[in-house]
């Protein structure tokens, strides 16, 4: 397969764990016979240093004219303790959802057996864990109308659905479970809210056209505990935008790293694939970042163009190196000096030579 | 003291659960010389059973006559089963939140010693937690104007907050963090909201006539992770409606036991204390069901009229309960048959003969 790639490093430690990923996708290609072409392009503080616009124009051309993109981070201090910058880096972020039309993130989230150990939660809690989030990302409540009154004492946010949000959303949620487990769970709260209702009436419709799939509910304030107490009875969660952001990043928990987390943003046309971590700016240039779930963003973006083989390599190797403690300081706790970029090599190794 | 107090048993193990509760408050009131008089009224589906109504007015007029309520539980099977009942025992509990204008939820969150065991989390993550959550119970988009398009496929629900509503429970979880460690944590979404916008501004304002406590600001999002992660960094949290519902849920299963958990329902006149759990119709007349989220929403009663040294004492015949293992069978693992008058009468004991 012919793939042009977007890379979009953007800062801090995205550079560093981006140029693993790239390492690990370069071997699938030599081991598969594919043809991947690398782009790259500035986002984020490092675009506005340079062109003065966090989501440069030609930045979003290189991106509208590539089959996927792969992003790293975004965000840098210097932004972060001037609340008066009208320019901030993470617009360069959301813009760029915006613009692509990115509707759906899509988060795995699943417990290693090699960090159970990590975790806050109890190992028979979590062993066996495997997730996946699917959050509408352009609707709801954080994009709905904002009202603040002339004398600044009240305020409004409209949460807002239409079905054809909620559809396109579901069906990716159920063709995901049907390789999966064949069980979505809807986590909303529609014993309260009209959007909730609405959500509920349209999955419920479009789980008739996936006889194959089991549809279950949860209200969201449940699923929050459901969550820590029996985390292994999910399989897939399709939510609306914010209690997605709430419940995936409670879920994010689990797996005891934030490290290894990738997710994927998808729209009709575009999709772009990232690790869950920020920036990251106090570890940048010392080589102990942990490239892990840029390379699960790799394997993630070779699941959308079905290469299911491929993406299962990488996992593989990502399983091996935990296994075999080939990690970054922040897992391991026996070896010291494993640098990104070695990390990035034991998998690049693994995929030459799978063993 | 004298306080007259209206017992609203409910549904379920309602009734076994608030008489353990009563028989705690005599003791008490024998011990430090008060009169306490209790007054009972019907709520929920045994009021819809007699009256034909969840809330029937003599309720509420009882309710309004009186001190401070004491509620069971709410919740009925046949009504769960039956979409198509216009009256639900849960109507009860809204509308007398509704008509007392209860406006502030307080939950506290433990983690007692000898429960650690039984959380989903590791123990050094829990061990020593204490937290209190304040959440805004009458404003937010629950209460909201709520719309469905005439075609049904476009709904709205709109979250909506005056200075007001936020100034009330802001000083009150401002008040009881004085009392406690003197931190108050805000959980918004104000990178997003107006109204979290607002809420940041208003609990700011406030927060400079406390300057004994210390304000803290966390989103929404990253909270749901940091009660997992490190939950005793809280001291009182304070939050917004529909966040309270979701991260107090999320915080109930730190402690271990659902049946250990507390509330109070406060406003301006009138407050109400309850235990979180329902009304477990299952346990019904068993002598299994747990009274001791009831026995201590009968000391947070007490706390409300600054008869703390008599709250601290139940709290003292609680813990001590938990560690001679006289405790219902959801909790024990030593002894079969302690049942839910046992434990209140063990608690009774210990008010009587504290050692
Ligand atoms: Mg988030
Ligand atoms: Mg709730």
């Amino acid at each position: 397969m012919k793939l042009k790639i977007a890379v979009l490093p953007g800062d801090g430690i995205g550079p560093e764990v981006t140029k693993e990923a790239i390492k690990v996708l370069k071997a699938i290609a030599q081991e598969f016979d594919h043809s991947f072409q690398f782009k790259y392009a500035s986002v984020g503080a490092v675009a506005i240093e340079k062109f003065n616009d966090p989501l440069p124009k030609k930045t979003l051309d290189l991106c509208k004219s590539t089959d996927a993109i792969l992003f790293g981070a975004i965000g840098d201090p210097r932004f972060d303790n001037d609340p008066s910058a009208k320019i901030r880096p993470e617009q360069g972020l959301l813009r760029l959802r915006k613009a692509l039309g990115l509707f759906a993130n899509v988060r795995p989230v699943k417990a290693y057996d090699t960090l159970l150990a990590k975790s806050p939660l109890k190992r028979d809690i979590i062993k066996g864990t495997d997730i996946c989030i699917y959050r509408e990302l352009t609707g709801g409540i954080y994009f709905g109308e904002k009202t603040l009154s002339d004398d600044g004492n009240h305020a409004t946010d409209l949460c807002d659905y239409t079905r054809e949000e909620i559809e396109r959303v579901t069906h990716l949620a159920f063709k995901a479970a049907q390789s999966r487990k064949q069980k979505v769970t809807l986590v909303d709260k529609a014993n309260v809210l009209e959007t909730s209702r609405l959500w509920r009436k349209v999955v419920t419709e479009i789980a008739a056209e996936y006889k194959d799939v089991k549809l279950e509910f949860l209200f969201v304030d449940n699923a929050a505990m459901q969550i820590i107490l029996n985390p292994k009875q999910f399989d897939v969660i399709l939510t609306e935008n914010m209690f997605g952001d709430i419940i995936s990043d409670e879920a994010s928990v689990i797996g005891g790293s934030i490290g290894l987390l990738a997710s994927a943003s998808v729209g009709e046309k575009y999709a772009m694939f990232e690790p869950i971590h920020g920036s990251y700016p106090q570890a940048k240039n010392l080589g102990i970042a942990n490239p892990i779930a840029s390379i699960l963003s790799a394997a993630m973006l070779l699941d959308h163009f079905k290469l299911f083989e491929e993406a299962e390599l990488i996992r593989e190797g990502v399983e091996r190196s935990l296994k075999l403690n080939i990690t970054t300081p922040d897992l391991n706790t026996k070896y010291e000096h494993i640098s990104t970029s070695k990390v990035g090599d034991f998998i690049e190794d693994f995929i030459n030579n799978p063993k």
